[in-house]
């Protein structure tokens, strides 16, 4: 099948690759020529501009969106006058659906069909294929279907799971999730469906992470503490002696564990190669999917106490509690009469 | 190699009856005899009593505990009067550390060795391999290797780490982690090691639980709010009107999304047979290690927002907020005159 | 000054009477003619309808909206209509703010000045008088001055502030927040910062309520705790043997500690004549500023821990996060073969 | 009555005054000899060593401990040698309850009354008056009862609960509860409540300083936000436009409102004086009740969501989640290729 890819960065770029050498036809376009150009040298089809890529494609055309969340509208400004009744624009990043709902009502009244596709897999897609959560008219999502189990992972890549297949309730015997991609719903089910993996993410991302820290800090009791009224001493010091080797114990956890996961094995990586992370500084990103995700929570009355804490981890870290912790102080300082105390160089 | 295991429960059994595939030589005994006479139908040795057990090991014996850990203490009592200098006792269950490091100083002064032994793996174990984190001296741990290797999952029970060799930072090039079991420490190091795995268990568990939640109630614009000065209406029905497959997505997660894991397999087959969860009730059990993992986290000084938020979250799912939940109300109807409202038929 | 007030439920019919007794002039009116009956009985002056109400000010006229958020906009599609340009309308009720900066410029676009006003004192406002955050015009604020100054309680309801006073950084010297009434900034700001104080106001009660709670549990040691895998054992029971008596506990607190407040006032005399409080089942209701406050937040990329904390915890009281706890038990059954504990008579 | 006080820091120096001025009969003492010689200059008897200490007071003796926590078990192992049957030692610090009922246990044996007194009040106690939490034999509290009401701040510093008096529920109808002294229960109980009373504190604090710090970012729409793949635009920056002044929101919320505290009146002092709380760094201590509290409520299975996000929010305040953050970042980096970006200059 024929698409069109708009959007050869990071993610894009591969996706045009696993989709040609599972035998379908792309034809790569970016705002940078560099990009095209690459591509091109790996044999796959290129354009020039919007209006080259549209004349291009076939009628009804396809085309995929893969570029920042951001910038969706202003490429559909752009992209929207040159289509025609019939054709199907998908965007694939990280949209709010939001947005989604918004621009399928803009583009079916121009009779455009807009398909909303979550795609999870990172780096690693391009290997291990992605993962697709689609949202849109079942009839434009089924005629994409080509598209997507070439992007997809595939039957073989998870073991079956006991209790799915015909008869049982709650399963869709029907269903393509086996092959790593679902039409969840109506559009904006895609990006619903992929705010809510990416808020779960988050949060077992979380668990790891405090889980590696309280390791990390096994050997508290090797370092004595101030006595003073403003410190808690460790009260057992003696039970705090180990000086745990985090990479191994990553790497144990791989095998016949409870917590065995894909995220694990990138954590086992990376203690691997610097156990220390000293690459890293701790400032930690959020691109808005679990911040939409603890929305949502909040419009349904559900609680996601630890998807949230996951989150307002990240702010803490990047330095956005600072205020409310001068409050903090400011209150000790002006009921006890407590100063701050300096950072020690023990830290961290 | 010959070890005798004390307590055939369901972990217990499972571990006999690998060891006895794997070519180690076990000798079973529990206080129920039938758990024992199950054992023995299948080709196993059994011990009709303590002592008997410990008559027919061995020396230097190595025997391996497998009871409740409020059971651990006095099954002790029992055992070690009946031991001699140079014999091993290894508890495998979940004990608290504190108690490995008060063991391990009792056993020493007997001339005994202790080890302890986090074990994960569950009802899968037997045909998985269990992941075994290992406290205790050296070179008995080593003495004991063959009884690990072949409880563990073994190397090929996951793809090799990159980063992972001789001469990288942080790794141990000579370590044991890639066949599934680590020996991390001094005595209780392994069940440290292990108390925060099942720490990050929780992290992990409640992440997905809340996040399918979300998903659940992805259709809560089309449940009607009253409209009362106590109600917070829905703002924008329109975006919450998805009916979610959550069998489905669970199942498409599994392949090629950032958020695959063995407890993602576990979630995809509970609800592909029951898509409501209908056999359950809701009140989550903790069975200990969740709650040291956020005592050491406080004791380190570390903070745990996510491990302790899952654990608060089990605790009140068995009703341990009501009293504050009734003080919330009491406030609210001494400030602002607000009563109660009923539940609604609606919920959960 | 005059003043029409719409709305005489609880809030509204106090503030007319507050109002009526500080020597303003309301005129009241009400969807049921019975509650401006009430009023009429004790000699305010009312209308039989908006457009009475309408024709019976002075212009340029001042109508106060006391209704629930929902019905505002409805409210004010009859009211507009009927208003003439340079009239102002107040909103005291819990509007969002996003709605207040709508229909500022909504009635801005027909000249109309529109006002909003976060108003806390609940029940006990009429007495106490209003704590009142305003947002709109300066000069609009300012002319109504009158009505401000008469609702809140006034300079005397507090101590003076140290460092307060003309010249110190960071306050208004001319500022009306020591009367207990503040213009804090443009149209939506008033229900803006009230916001936020509602939601630290959830914060403020989650924490006594849980420090309640955790007082009442102080005799879990007298409580036998069975021995099995399932169940973490209290370790050390005898050091949870208080009975402690919380209302009297409650009491010792409002003189001289740290956390003295009018909400732990208000404890105090509900634990005063229910130390049980059996008069609640603890379902608790949320009106909507704390999800607003933690949604503003999320905007703002700054991290709320503690107010989502408490947000979360009223949500889970009205078994919001039953489907979550049943996917965890699910999962506890299929790893581990855990199977749910029955609730017990000593819940609570 | 006649009162030797150990530790003349802070508190215990402000407590002597106020028992003096109350007509009570110190004599004090502390390791410092200066501490002793201001206050014998404000004409208090003063004690140049225990022993001196000792042989000052009549018999049987009262002496009150006013140390850290972390020398009390040394001052004792000096003090008890010297001390007689029925004599009484008050640790009035911020002890750690556990040690009460060993401490209790140990003086017992020689026939020495020990009673714990959680102390509230800090810097403004001496004119305030503390609020005092009681544990101890009930005849030996009676006893002191002339100190403790002398140090609390008496009936008339708070209005009158409604419902308290004679019959009742709940309410001890001769409690001293009114005039700010309480006795709890047995030996650790008072430290208890104390304990709890500071978890109580900490999310009081954390709830104003998190809500302050949403009002402070109210002007995140004035601050332009990067288009890119890492970064969630904010958006609807219109309706962040407000700058709002805190000094002026603090101080209008002492008035009438719901979240009006004395910990209220603390912050709008600070920000009277330094709106930018620009002599703190941020870093907030921890003394310790927080953590105990904690670590209370995980033994009794309460759940404290909103106590336990305060205090790993001052962990993090300290830096110590970094460790797990840099984990997040190698995360992000290793399935998505994010890069962690830097500080930016507007953070804060």
């Amino acid at each position: 099948m024929q698409l069109g890819m708009i959007g050869l960065g990071r993610m894009g770029a591969d996706m045009v690759r696993r989709l040609t050498k599972g035998g379908q036809q792309c034809i790569a376009y970016d705002v940078q020529p560099a990009a095209v150009d690459r591509l091109k040298q790996e044999g796959v089809a290129g354009a020039s501009s919007l209006d080259d890529l549209v004349a291009q494609l076939d009628k009804p055309r396809a085309v995929w969106l893969m570029v920042p969340a951001a910038v969706v509208d202003a490429t559909l400004d752009q992209l929207v006058p040159l289509l025609e009744p019939g054709d199907i624009v998908i965007d694939g990043g990280n949209s709010y659906y939001h947005d989604d709902i918004r621009r399928g009502q803009q583009l079916g009244a121009r009779q455009l069909h807009y398909v909303d596709v979550g795609t999870s897999g990172g780096v690693a897609g391009r290997e291990r294929g992605y993962c697709l959560m689609i949202g849109g008219e079942a009839d434009v999502v089924k005629r994409l279907e080509p598209i997507f189990s070439t992007l997809a992972p595939g039957v073989g890549a998870a073991e079956p799971t006991p209790g799915r297949g015909a008869g049982t309730s709650g399963t869709n015997s029907t269903s393509t999730a086996e092959q790593g991609f679902l039409h969840c719903g109506p559009q904006g089910a895609g990006h619903f469906v992929k705010m809510v993996h990416n808020g779960i993410e988050y949060g077992l991302m979380a668990a790891y992470a405090e889980g590696l820290n309280v390791l990390r800090h096994a050997d508290a009791g090797q370092h004595a503490r101030e006595v003073d009224a403003e410190t808690s001493p460790l009260r057992r010091p003696e039970l705090y002696q180990y000086d745990l080797n985090l990479a191994d114990i990553a790497e144990v956890w791989r095998r016949g564990s409870v917590i065995g996961s894909w995220l694990l094995d990138l954590i086992a990586g990376s203690l691997a190669s610097d156990a220390e992370l000293k690459n890293y500084t701790g400032r930690v990103s959020d691109s808005g999917e679990g911040r939409w995700t603890v929305a949502a929570a909040i419009d349904e009355g559900v609680p996601t106490p630890v998807l949230s804490a996951a989150l307002f981890a990240r702010f803490s870290s990047r330095g956005d509690a600072d205020f409310a912790n001068r409050v903090l102080s400011a209150m000790r300082h002006d009921f006890g009469g407590h100063a701050e105390k300096p950072a020690t160089p023990t830290g961290g």
